[in-house]
């Protein structure tokens, strides 16, 4: 265990950053100097940021560093494909307090430079702080798209097939049941819950990955989507996005939202409703995407992407058609999780 | 007083940025999807981040939320200058605690805001989210250059003059001074400090700006400086920050360092060393760039810039010279302070 102040800010920049090598043509200048250098060229640059805190977005009882360096890199890249683009470079800020030590921070960014190997991205850059309590993780990343390619969510139109990559309410139900275990075990320093047949679950919470396949498949048969957004909060919550921005309304069918075996049993363990937590679980990381209709057959070949309903008017609203018929207004979910704080203290 | 859980989080996004406008022809998509597009053509594009934590960076008790929010967003347009560009886009993460209100929110945006629409630089994207404790900010810059003229911290060469704009020390002076104001007024909750005579050191700090205006006046003249770095941790440190890079020593004169008269005199106050002062204290915003030495006179005419020293061969080291003709090695100083916390309870 080695302390972080023993190594100073620039001792412990150098030893978190000093081997880290770049690959991608886009990055003419890396981690080293006040700011990174990119060259795009033709390419539209995209940027999107994430900011992740400790108690709030992840909890170090039941994850481990490099685990969470790997999903606070993978949620970047996913917002990047959500634009049809492919991401191409990573900052990562970190704030932390005197309980982690040099290797906590090894084992986190280990993660994240996994993440970035496996989907060819660059660490370019960042900002290593103290903080007085907790982890503190700010990512952004840096993609590139061609103009004609990239997809936004207000274009969706009516007739149009709304789309979903994978399945949905898994990744929620593996937080559940790590949630479970912990209030089960409260207390205890040394236990091995029992996991088995539930490891999918699991997986999806703890080492998503970003739809990059789905991504390359489209391309690949010529499909760019009318519009398109990754379910990182929820089905509900992001097809509405779509809805207000395309100033459209929408009908999905209960029937065909994809829900995974291990989901749909451990709902059932939970005593939850199922569509409810295939509605507006959060962290799936998959694409939800429209497509024209005359796109039909087309899209029902492609493995791993599912039709669940299609763009209406606007008039109509928002909407799930469950398996008797009747129809429910769909309803956002975000965060809502505002904790108490001492305000005389902080700490 | 609107609490932040009122208005959820996709109302909160709402308040805070529908009204944010673009205005930079290099922005194409702002706020609203799952990234930002931009298009950068021919030039390089320049990327900076910046994690601003509660406690560490900043303490509310005599900082404004407004001008936190604009010393937040200048920091990230000094990196991007300090990389001889342009600074074009910005994104704005914020975490916050259940202590913060809505208008706390608007304030901070507020200064956000008014330090962009000073400096061109459209508001592209961010994230919110709570907090366990405090405030936490996120900032990310993106800027421009041409290609050939962008300046890096390691191409300084033996003989090369070594400049710094405007003074040092002051914005360092500045937080001692209110650091002395909060201990003398401890307990008090209605109390107006004297300031007067002071304002400048208090202005370096709270609210300070970034060398637009040096970056304008060498791209008059034609410089092209040969290295540059903005100077946030202290003339010592930055100094040492090019000479790693550029692989050279470098002297510079205890006489030449540009300090205000304001800035002298605190330090006597505080018996404090003010050559120490003017190496160590952070927050400066100045910019510490080389240029050759056949630039001598040129930059000498210059208003603002002060030529403090020369580039020397690696193996002499870095010196300060002082008054009296003694050889000081300059010393790196970056944070160090790292706060000791209750390890099992992060809140």
């Amino acid at each position: 265990m080695t302390e972080i102040s023993s190594l100073g800010e620039f001792g412990l920049i150098s030893h978190l950053t000093d081997h880290i090598q770049t690959a991608n043509s886009s990055t003419i200048k890396g981690i080293g100097d006040d700011a990174a250098g990119l060259e795009y060229k033709e390419k539209e640059v995209l940027v999107t940021t994430d900011l992740l805190l400790e108690g709030i977005h992840f909890d170090l009882t039941y994850v481990a560093l490099k685990l969470l360096g790997y999903k606070a890199a993978v949620t970047g890249f996913s917002d990047i494909y959500a634009m049809n683009g492919q991401p191409k470079q990573l900052t990562v800020s970190v704030g932390v307090s005197k309980r982690f030590s040099v290797e906590d921070l090894d084992e986190l960014y280990l993660g994240i430079e996994y993440a970035c190997e496996r989907y060819g991205v660059d660490i370019v850059g960042g900002d290593t702080s103290s903080s007085l309590t907790g982890l503190c993780i700010s990512i952004t990343c840096i993609g590139a798209a061609d103009k004609d390619k990239i997809v936004y969510r207000n274009r969706a139109k009516e007739t149009d097939l709304i789309c979903v990559s994978g399945d949905l309410g898994s990744a929620y139900m593996g937080l559940q049941l790590l949630e479970r275990e912990k209030a089960v075990h409260q207390g205890e320093t040394d236990f091995t819950p029992d996991f088995a047949g539930k490891e999918y679950l699991l997986e999806r919470q703890l080492r998503p990955e970003a739809r990059k396949d789905i991504i390359d498949i489209l391309a690949k048969n010529g499909i760019v989507p009318t519009s398109m957004i990754d379910v990182s909060d929820g089905l509900a919550s992001e097809l509405l996005h779509i809805c207000k921005q395309s100033e459209a309304g929408c009908v999905i069918y209960e029937e065909r939202i994809p829900i995974d075996y291990q989901t749909a049993m451990m709902a059932e363990q939970f005593n939850m409703n199922l569509t409810t937590v295939a509605l507006n679980g959060g962290d799936d990381y998959e694409l939800l995407f429209t497509v024209p209709l005359s796109l039909h057959e087309k899209i029902q070949e492609l493995d791993g992407i599912h039709l669940i309903g299609h763009i209406t008017d606007v008039d109509e609203g928002a909407n799930l058609i469950t398996r008797d018929g009747t129809h429910i207004p769909l309803i956002a979910q975000g965060w809502t999780k505002i904790v108490d704080e001492d305000e005389e203290n902080v700490e």
